[in-house]
């Protein structure tokens, strides 16, 4: 309810906020251009500017070069170097840290391959903790870390990030976000999300989805997870659960097994085990390798491995024209493994879209991830920039 | 962006608009309860009221009875007598028309039965404006029509209430709205809805889904179609065109054919038509008479009229599963005739729903919708209550 207007001082935090946002995520910009963008005089993004630069968080330059005469307008840098996140990425076949500088530039990141079976929280948070004491001591002394955040692979409680289920993993109710933050000692809580609901977040942030309001990204790993953009917004659902487009059933009476206990889910038919299995290729190769093998014997001919991605295609088609209909998306983006077996399979899934999806709707972009493999890392790594661009001043004075 | 804090004027007609709201929907409330949801003293709400009953829109009145000693509260009523809207619902089987009072109340109806065929927009719009005209006529002379709205069976571009994709009536790119408001000649736009699109708003703030931010409620009639409630939104999609649930598919190789011109669709598998045809009563009966002959011929112990249900619930089942897994949502509504249907259906729904939706999303309600036939109808009025109810003096004043 309004009952009166926000204080001055409110009206300031969230012009700080909303500045260090546009540098934050357009990158160096002129005193002038961000005036015209905020709707604020040249005076007041003078004063927000400077306050923002005595905190530490941008710089002020003259610009390399300007065409007009006159005075050139200052450009606002984020001060990358100087003020970054933690970004951990917990894959089923990989983890993945990385110090990402302010203007989501990745600064430094490690990685460790891992097999399959056996990985206990306990040693997941053990190798990301020595990965982020790596990071640290390769950072700048005069440097800060303003936050963490984590994506994985599976359904994540809001607000603790405790992992509520995790198949591909074999982790049920695991608290792994206040184990991190134990663990990483900083004093910082850890911001945990779905890895789909991030690579999504990320893609309409900075890649393949930036200008659309409504949009679906499906990311293809063991499993297929969704993330989905509905007028701006993350659809989380009643308890922050939604998206799970990989348990749609499109198959449902010959459907392959699915590890949610469930048939002819969409991320059984096409998930990478699915793709291997119908290319002849079961006892070769597993996982995102096993995929590129594919990928790459059909790009040679193979026709057992054309045969599987046209197959892939077809089913990988009636999901996303289902998600047209239900959606009425602008863009629909493939990441993860998907980003490497769309291009093989784009005519099948065009196909299906062209005589599913309604008509009307059928005006959409399909497109891999802008931000290639790093979806979901850079969506931790936004995840962890939320505080400091909702209150900047705030999130330094800790 | 924020450049200043809202003008008293701005706040006092947002309050305004803000308390219509409480009493349309909530009904007959005491200034003290009004104090105390708004959040506003009882000094400000009375300044309120006072104008809102100046204006005709609410009426004061002395509580029939009190337990409380001391002076009691105003009850603060709708004007239902005087302020009124008129709402049409535009279905393949029949149009209806009525008067809805201010709060919500029907005043008056009229229905017409169509034949299946050969029904033009000149025809229609000509029958929905009689009905007005009738309906106009028994109205108090003192009263006053404040909006027009209607729902129609078909995919409506939002703005001009031009049907752009009406496949169960035939239509494509008529212009529903804009002739309809013509033809009625009451200088009011015509504001045209998606009947399972305001089926859903309506439910959400009258019926089964109040309280609940996310819902899905599912319409059938000759097609299926949905209205999905996100974040206490109704999801539009980029143009306007989402929720499309009844073209899912669900039975991609082996479905019946669906008036989209694919085939397995939700609506195609659990429609009208497909329970008729699988009772073995195609050539008896069709549409919602059909339905519910086979309802009843189950309830009596008709084994192929249950063993037809058994089917459409598995189908329905699937289409469920797969929604929860998509919004996880707090409550699904069947209304129209999967209000008949579902009752009888349910068994095979709640199967699927336990096998099929994550574990973590199954705690969801199933419902059939709480205004009965009429969630769309009341949707329409409550979409001509719209412009009221955000700006109640202004929408006076015309």
């Amino acid at each position: 309810m309004l009952k009166a207007g926000r204080s001055q001082e409110e009206i300031r935090q969230h012009n700080l906020g909303a500045l260090l946002r546009h540098v934050h995520l357009g990158g160096a910009v002129s005193r002038a251009v961000l005036a015209d963008r905020m709707g604020l005089n040249r005076s007041t993004i003078m004063a927000l500017t400077a306050e923002l630069t005595s905190a530490g968080l941008v710089r002020e330059e003259l610009p390399k070069e300007t065409r007009k005469a006159g005075r050139p307008s200052l450009v606002v840098r984020p001060e990358s170097d100087r003020v970054y996140v933690l970004a951990f990425d917990v894959r089923v076949d990989r983890l993945v840290a990385a110090r990402v500088g302010l203007g989501g530039t990745i600064l430094a990141r490690r990685e460790a391959v891992r097999r399959r079976a056996g990985a206990d929280l306990d040693d997941v948070v053990g190798v990301l903790a020595r990965f982020a004491r790596l990071l640290h001591r390769d950072a700048r002394p005069d440097s800060v870390c303003v936050g963490v955040g984590a994506a994985y692979c599976g359904m994540i409680r809001p607000g603790d990030g405790m992992v509520r289920f995790g198949p591909n993993m074999g982790w049920v109710d695991q608290a792994f976000g206040t184990e991190l933050s134990d663990r990483l000692g900083l004093g910082l809580p850890v911001a945990v999300g779905n890895e789909a609901h991030l690579g999504a977040l990320a893609e309409h942030q900075r890649g393949a989805g930036v200008g659309f309001q409504n949009l679906v990204y499906l990311h293809g790993d063991v499993g297929v997870g969704g993330g989905i953009i509905v007028g701006g917004k993350l659809l989380d659902g009643d308890r922050g659960y939604g998206c799970e487009l990989g348990h749609m059933i499109v198959n449902p009476y010959d459907g392959r097994a699915c590890g949610c206990g469930s048939r002819g889910c969409l991320e059984a038919e096409v998930g990478e085990q699915a793709l291997i299995d119908m290319a002849g290729r079961t006892s070769e190769l597993s996982g995102r390798e096993g995929v590129r093998a594919v990928v790459d014997a059909a790009a040679r001919g193979d026709e057992p491995a054309r045969d599987a991605l046209r197959r892939i295609g077809d089913w990988l088609g009636i999901g996303v024209a289902n998600l047209i209909n239900l959606f009425n998306p602008g863009v629909v983006i493939f990441g993860g493994m998907l980003r490497e077996v769309y291009p093989s399979a784009a005519p099948e899934v065009h196909h299906r879209v062209t005589s599913n999806a309604l008509v009307i709707s059928r005006e959409v972009h399909l497109r891999t991830s802008g931000l290639g493999d790093d979806s979901t890392l850079i969506g931790a790594a936004e995840l962890a920039f939320s505080k400091v661009l909702s209150s900047p001043l705030e999130a330094l004075a800790r």
